[in-house]
């Protein structure tokens, strides 16, 4: 049996103004207009053989989002399992606690194969060839890498030097792994031959994958053990949701799956990676994606270029003009533009660090926010109102709330909104009607139909903030 | 009886994306929150003695827009009289329309002050004592130009060759006026000490400038002279308003006073401007307004800087990051960001060039545009809907108007509207209270009150565009 296991995390600040802390890295959407954890989704669905389970490692935060992004991408088809952190603890930890979660449901057999949701593989018929031969060398007892043949000297991925051969095929035993190289040392691992890139994708049996932890890890090991017997799976909505345990959780060691196991151990094997691989790292390599124009000039979205070459334009929906620049990355988002020299595409992330530390909001959310109901964005502010464009998704449904400062006036733009009001049942609001809700009044709003609700919603009081907000009801679990 | 004539044209179009044909560079807003106008009308204000006249020529498109500027800065203080082109024909036939114009309301005495709308002078007072200077020599028979001692090889300027002293206070005859010169030419006059920056402001009596062009330029001022017979003033709004004939204006040839006149006549002096000055010619002119940081950058807006130099960034709301980039212009609008080499600030035009021929809209309007009632700016725009923010002045109000297309949902944020609809008499609907208009339907909104009137738009229908309007009434003229 194969379980496909996605990584979901990171917060990707190399990506900024795009990845955010609300709106991490596989959740950036590509000019083809599939998310990177759609894309990831689709891929883990092509490892299976007609229907499977389908297991997703993230942090709580993001169990709805990611929801949605499985549902763009056909989820029915597959059963999704979600193993919710409650805070990032790096990729041992949640590899561990998804072998013993499958290791409970469908035993020591299972193969895993182990998939960060930030990467880009478009040749899939490679990866399910590699994964193939992947679960050969799995079934025997190994911890399989996929090794990708360097194209350049990189100095922003970790490498895997080869040993012996195990086939005819390519595969062989794993000298050791290096951190990533200086750019000598890494021209030098290019021109051996002998040198591949680690893909940070793996593949194994839950009881290799234990066994060989309870050699080199036993504390992390039962540390997890210890947790996931407080995290027992619940099956809600179509899908099983295991929420790990925060405090059992926090104790587990941080660390990363190859410090804590892949160096030490020596049943790892490595198995060529016959597809093309980007882990989508920085804007740089978003860049590569786009078809340059004839002054190397790439953009996606509404851009004019005047005497200006080697430039990487991404717009949201605003016109980009550039004149007389040569090799910049510009990014614009509804908040921010990032304005960065393309041989600094990692230094975003101090940009990331900065806002953080400033607690400028910019850092953790976009103007759109995603909720487990839909999402909503801020059109504008002022003194004593803010307009909002809510959109809930069908079945969508706000908590039952209250707000002490706050009048609320609705118009439907699309859809049909059933409405709760102050305790005179509910009501349904059509297309171009509205309705109004005074502070101080219990109410409700949902999506009953089957395409979004769009609403703009007029908001007026003397404060606006969002903690102005009493819960009374909520499908989500928000009351808490 | 001395009268400053302003003149207000010129598209700007380095200063894109803020300045636009529907928005051009006098209406700029600098940071302090005066607008280029707005600071000119206040220095004509200070040129006069008590109350006065103070001409304006500009395009009939910008009336509106300009008296509120000038209310802005208290107009009321003064008469406003505009004269309103058709089409815009360069400098000469504007300042032979002012004087002819003067000429019939106070007579051949009068001295004119020629001030461009779009030059930006700090020192009133040192602008004061020179004008009191230009205008003994005015009274004298001079046409007299101001000269700006230059501070550096300007390229982007004309210049002026002094010739023989006049007083004792650096009056000068002039030995000739040059174009914009090559920078070793440009180079050249700044060491020689006999030149100075052409300001492009004047000073001289109707009288003499009316005999020096009925010498140097008969055919023009015959033109104009028709044209002004056609086009007499009217008391309007506590304003004179003289609209020029549109078939006489255009028959007018298109040429600059400089060209017309000035490098004809030999009764020419220029007088030291001891004021500072600046053309405002492109976004380095603006950058050099603000104090810059210790790594040399400059922000009128949210910016963060990470390892970057000597860049300016100007943005109306969004944050702006700068990675590893130097000498670089950004300037955020709401919906457009221009990124250029410091050294290409003058290639700027070359956008708005491109995008006129594009017919792209950024060319000409805003998203705030503004209309002789106020403004509207678009929020959100998708299939079926618009939602606008519009905003009426106290007593401003629109044409009465009916839509074949489109339902409009009014919500009041701020203020209170006035509203006229299908004829069942007026309504006031107070903030945070809404109305609807069906298609089909005869409406009016306007503003009663005394602050301004804020009200959410949201329009739908199959067909959204400005075009589906038909105005029965408007007090703006705009029915035929």
């Amino acid at each position: 049996m194969l379980i496909p296991v996605i990584l979901s995390g990171g917060a990707g600040t190399r990506l900024w103004p795009v990845s955010r802390e609300g709106h991490p890295k596989p959740f950036m959407t590509l000019p083809d207009g599939q998310s990177l954890l759609g894309k990831t989704y689709r891929r883990a669905a092509g490892l299976l053989d007609g229907w499977g389970d389908i297991v997703t490692v993230t942090n709580r935060e993001y169990y709805f989002q990611s929801k949605d992004h499985y549902h763009d991408a056909q989820m029915a088809r597959h059963r999704g399992h979600f193993l919710l952190e409650p805070t990032g603890r790096n990729t041992a930890p949640a590899i561990a606690a998804a072998a013993l979660s499958l290791q409970a449901l469908h035993g020591d057999e299972a193969i895993m194969v182990v998939m960060p949701a930030d990467h880009l593989i478009v040749n899939v018929e490679a990866l399910q060839s590699a994964v193939e031969h992947a679960v050969e060398l799995a079934r025997a007892g190994y911890l399989v890498t996929f090794g990708v043949k360097p194209t350049a000297p990189e100095t922003g991925f970790g490498y895997i030097e080869t040993g012996a051969p195990l086939d005819d095929k390519g595969a062989a035993t794993v000298q050791r792994f290096v951190e990533k190289p200086d750019l000598q040392t890494a021209t030098h691992y290019l021109e051996s031959g002998h040198f591949l890139w680690n893909s940070g994708m793996f593949c194994f049996s839950v009881a290799t994958l234990l066994a060989e932890l309870q050699v080199h890890a036993p504390e992390l090991l039962e540390q997890t053990r210890a947790c996931m017997a407080d995290s027992a799976p619940v099956e809600t909505g179509g899908c099983l949701q295991q929420e790990l345990s925060p405090t059992l959780f926090a104790e587990i060691t941080d660390i990363s799956i190859d410090y804590a196991l892949m160096e030490r151990s020596n049943k790892v094997a490595v198995v060529p990676a016959g597809f093309d691989w980007s882990d989508i790292g920085s804007w740089s390599a978003l860049a590569a994606l786009i078809a340059p124009d004839a002054q190397n000039n790439r953009a996606s979205g509404d851009a004019v270029f005047v005497d200006s070459h080697n430039n990487f334009v991404q717009s949201e929906g605003r016109l980009v003009a550039a004149v007389g620049v040569d090799n910049l990355i510009i990014v614009d988002t509804a908040d921010a533009v990032l304005v960065a020299h393309a041989d600094r595409a990692q230094d975003v992330r101090r940009v990331a660090k900065q806002l953080k530390a400033d607690k400028h909001e910019a850092y953790r959310l976009h103007r759109t926010v995603s909720r487990p109901w839909g999402t909503y964005t801020v059109l504008e502010e002022g003194p004593r109102f803010k307009i909002k464009r809510i959109v809930v998704k069908p079945g969508g449904k706000l908590s039952l709330q209250m707000h002490h400062h706050r009048n609320e006036h609705w118009v439907v733009v699309e859809g049909m909104a059933k409405v709760t009001n102050n305790g005179t049942g509910t009501h349904l609001v059509a297309k171009n009607e509205s309705t109004f809700i005074a502070a101080g009044h219990k109410h409700r709003l949902e999506n009953p139909g089957v395409i979004d609700l769009v609403i703009i919603e007029v908001q007026s009081g003397e404060y606006l903030g969002e903690d102005d907000i009493v819960r009374f009801e909520d499908q989500y679990g928000r009351t808490v």
